[in-house]
């Protein structure tokens, strides 16, 4: 396994120092934090407030380096690393994928670079919050496209597993119609409708049970965080956003006219059918030649059927399928 | 208290029978379905399938008259009430009031009668379904309008308490408002979201967490009772769902104008607040005669503040309002 730099330390770049950590890397960190970086060290780990001498270090042990930067820092980190080591083997934390591939492409064009998405936890956050088990069990995305590094794309593999995490394959921009369809767009739902209900006065909030309490529930998160994810993947939220208008407005319209809400209520059970049926369904194993050109592809089309990495033998992905 | 005709013996009707029959009241009923018969007078139930027979009883003890059956049965059973008791206390249990008190008013005109709306599962049906405890701890939403007679409007309230429920007032275009905004809204959202998600396909259910999941739940009910129950309330529905694509429609505009949403998710935070706050509020007692001229207006004001009825001692309703 290669050696690890994690630069930004908060809930997901701790997390993922603590449990590489705990799975046997070498791994150190960085962080603009001093309190942090006190803290972290004070826990035991190797951490630093000086990005270019992490960064240096990486260089010298061509280490893997995760970004674990909120979006708006991450343009200013990639800079520092243009600079100190420009062909670094990069990965990210970051929510969003094809904007962090475009800043990678545009700042530091000669990096190693596969994305990352670890599905697990915004709703606390910074290094105090941060702990080994994070991942167990969630759904790590990792970004497979055709020129991607095979060394990077196995390592960045590799480092999700070994915290716990399933990886999904998924090029960076099905990631983001993804995500905006089954995360993005479900905050902004929520958003709406608390903001309708709420409208109805007390007598709503009054009566008010399962359905609006569940269906509002994420309106409930930091709304800071929710704006930035949410902004974040401003072209992919547009897609769904647009989706669902045309459905509320058909249904709308079919309110409206007949009186019939069949059609809307019907393709949303079957839809939830669906959710649940992805998740009862039998799996088939399935091995990935990870150095295998074709190697990308194949992860895709894994991912694209519902598929999942659950662990790494060598360069043979196993994987499960349904 | 007065005698109790239930017409219709489904999981409501049946529960208002087990509920009232366990506090004391002197209850009997009506099915149109013999198997329902059979089991609800093996239960040892008072139960027939001649509904004429039901009502002439009813005429003779001056019972209140609650009608349990489903929407489309509406109609019918109201013109059999006019034929045989026409003069009845009526009161009913649908989920929609607006609709039932129009049908009243034209098929039942004489008929004493206040809407109510016990706001208890809907998930499973039948006889073999209900239980005594269905409402304890539910809403029951009683309408005061200003023509509502004092005795139908004390004894509905009355059974309410009785079955375990705390009793919100309202007018009938009030209940009607609000629960097309936290209940009928909530179901046609759910069903929208579970649609876009699932059409992004395996991928998209493979990294649905929570917020889909939450988001969706309810798109998992029964879709024939989701449809009568949102086409049933649909003029209110139709003004939920219109404020529901305005404030959609509003944070489309924005995200792709300036690519901000800070306006959509600040509102949909304070909304969940105040479902929170409302939940939390500390409660102040207060009194309403029952027996006073402006009785109705008093009950429509607790229930447009959030309160609710938690007892009676004679015409005298105990009330929580925050």
């Amino acid at each position: 396994m290669p050696d690890l730099c994690v630069l930004g330390l908060g809930l997901i770049g701790g997390s993922v120092l603590r449990a590489a950590s705990a799975a046997g890397w070498t791994a150190w960190g960085a962080t603009k934090s001093p309190q942090d970086a006190t803290a972290a060290t004070s826990d035991g780990f190797d951490v630093t407030t000086d990005l270019d001498a992490a960064l240096t270090r990486a260089k010298a042990e061509d280490a893997l380096v995760v970004i674990a930067v909120p979006l708006p820092a991450l343009d200013e980190v990639l800079r520092r690393i243009n600079s100190v080591h420009p062909t670094a083997k990069l990965t990210d934390v970051v929510s969003v994928k094809a904007p962090v591939a475009e800043a990678v492409a545009r700042l530091t064009p000669h990096a190693r670079y596969v994305g990352g998405h670890p599905m697990a936890g915004t709703s606390t956050s910074g290094w105090q919050a941060s702990t080994p088990t994070l991942f167990h069990n969630a759904a790590w995305v990792i970004t497979a496209e055709d020129d991607s590094t095979p060394e990077v794309l196995q390592e960045a593999i590799r480092l999700a597993l070994a915290t716990g995490a399933h990886v999904i394959p998924a090029s960076a921009t099905e990631h983001d119609a993804a995500v905006g369809r089954i995360s993005h767009l479900p905050h902004v739902l929520a958003a709406v409708l608390a903001t309708v209900g709420a409208d109805g006065g007390p007598l709503a909030l009054a009566l008010a049970a399962g359905s609006f309490t569940d269906g509002t529930r994420v309106a409930g998160t930091r709304p800071e965080l929710v704006q930035a994810m949410c902004e974040g993947n401003r072209s992919a939220l547009l897609d769904a956003v647009d989706d669902a208008l045309g459905r509320l407005g058909a249904a709308r319209g079919s309110l409206a006219s007949t009186g019939g809400l069949a059609k809307t209520i019907e393709a949303g059970h079957q839809a939830r059918q669906a959710l649940e049926s992805h998740r009862k369904a039998p799996r088939k194993n399935k091995d990935i030649d990870l150095n295998s050109p074709t190697a990308p592809k194949s992860l895709r089309t894994l991912g694209a059927r519902g598929g999942r990495i659950v662990s790494l033998d060598g360069a043979t992905a196993r994987a499960q399928t349904s």
